[in-house]
């Protein structure tokens, strides 16, 4: 019976910028821009999972939009569309109106419609299904890799998992450096505008929300390839100038989770463009490795100039050493 | 970190029949039908709240997708592709076995592909977002109701609760009785092909998931008018003859949710029509009432030939008649 949850879908009702009719039928109608394919993701997120129940509603309405933001970003997608899927243990005028207002900031900066939604009762968790637009093979999937490619990563993986390691007084961090990790962890930036830009430029890409190694090991697979990182080209620089140690910042950037960075594979003549990229759009661009055919079931080695640091088979292995 | 729910993963991996990338990226690709509109819709399920945690993990997984179809046969749109978002306590696989089992059976029926998903640990929850086509202007939403229009109702609404009222002992139920409450209970058939039938004949139509008089007041206000029920016209005669009595048969049939059947508005021309679809299609259609301009907040009045039985403003105080 609703009623109650009638109540909680108008803060949840706002007028659509490209629906024909979004929430309040059975369901939402709109129109796919002729001759675009529809790419359409979903993530779930749970509390005492994914986050603490005590996270800001704020910031948890905007994750819950921007982790599924960024599959559509990895795939080269124009976001469009969005449904939510909430299950609140109770209802709370406040905690819903703070989530709101999260949620639609990020999908008005997206450009994002709500079209539909369903509220139930039950432990606290949220499910957003998101719909973006591609030009027929524009794609750029997993699966393109090419022996020699270089391998990129945007911003500063391994950022989030420093603001949990935070929260969980597993490290100290003060200042700009504490506001900076916890902003990963609790706002990620979907890198829509990028995914975007390497259409026609990256050969494979996904999003290392599992992490980065994880993540790598999905896309060699699918490419068939291994893959080749370098240790001194990892970005380590910012997150040991918060005072952790090398060691774990590696930890941090190559296994931690939560980071919403695009990880792509690009030929070696794209450097100028992607380093040009990098400069007009202020978002860094790290060249941390490279593909290759590989040798075995070995799927991805760590190296510096002097030699072998690491191998692994895939991440599990890999993140234990 | 994935693995576990990795192999999970491949339970729900089935090679889909108009998709051109389907589960195992970060979005799924497909190409919409040139000139049609998408209609989609999210229903999520939660356990203690929507099902007894103990329901037999097939019928879960056949009425997870079911209750969502039934959303996109209440617009008259052909289901096409669905995702799924699955929260599990734990890995059990003889569990997730019939689940996808399930899962598929009806998605196989209704020719749906299942195009992606996420799988999370938590408390046990399900939520499917679901996809049809439907031509420009054919979608038949809750507010085009006129005043004069008849009232159809499809199938046997109330079996659902009567199955549910028999699960927690507060009627019995027997043979054939009990299996067919039981089966509108945990097996619903979403009315796919009713649906499209109506195109071009139903002015408004949704389906009673949550109860026919509740939402029987939400097509009403949607479409600016009130409804009268003929008492005498409900098809109480499958539900009393369980050995029920007329009056809580009604209650069943007018309050009780969880029922997939579809209500719909036609003009009265239309009943010859309606009434040689119900005989080719092997389901009930019955005509219960009528749509009218009203008169003031009553949305809704329930008569018999001898006068009225009962009003309301809506189904929450109907509902405690």
């Amino acid at each position: 019976m609703p009623s109650e949850f009638d109540l909680i879908r108008r803060h949840f009702t706002r007028p659509p910028a490209h629906t024909h009719l979004a929430v309040g039928d059975d369901a939402a109608l709109f129109e796919v821009t002729p001759g675009m394919q529809l790419a359409v993701s979903t993530d779930t997120l749970v509390a005492g999972v994914h986050f603490f129940p005590e996270t800001d509603p704020g910031d948890l309405g905007w994750k819950t939009l921007a982790v599924n933001l960024s599959d559509l970003a990895a795939m080269g997608a124009q976001p469009r569309w969005t449904t939510l899927a909430l299950t609140l243990p109770r209802v709370d005028d406040e905690w819903l109106t703070a989530f709101a207002r999260g949620f639609f900031a990020c999908a008005e900066i997206y450009g994002v419609d709500l079209v539909g939604g369903d509220t139930t009762r039950g432990p606290l968790a949220m499910t957003a299904t998101v719909f973006g637009e591609v030009p027929p093979d524009a794609a750029i999937t997993r699966s393109g890799g090419q022996a020699g490619d270089d391998l990129w990563v945007s911003g500063q993986p391994g950022l989030a998992a420093l603001g949990l390691a935070a929260l969980r007084g597993q490290v100290r961090l003060a200042g700009e450096a504490r506001a900076r990790a916890l902003a990963a962890l609790h706002h990620p930036l979907p890198r829509v505008e990028l995914g975007l830009a390497l259409r026609g430029i990256a050969h494979a890409m996904l999003d290392i929300s599992d992490g980065l190694i994880g993540d790598l090991a999905h896309l060699c697979k699918r490419s068939g390839l291994a893959a080749t990182l370098e240790a001194e080209s990892l970005p380590l620089a910012a997150l040991t100038a918060t005072g952790i140690e090398p060691a774990y910042a590696r930890d941090c950037l190559l296994a931690g989770g939560d980071d919403y960075e695009l990880l792509f594979a690009a030929a070696p003549t794209r450097r100028a463009r992607l380093t040009a990229l990098a400069r007009q759009s202020g978002l860094a661009l790290n060249r941390i490795g490279s593909l290759d055919t590989g040798n075995g079931p070995i799927l991805i080695s760590l190296r510096t100039a002097d030699g072998l640091i690491a191998q692994a088979g895939g991440y599990d292995h890999f993140a234990q050493d």
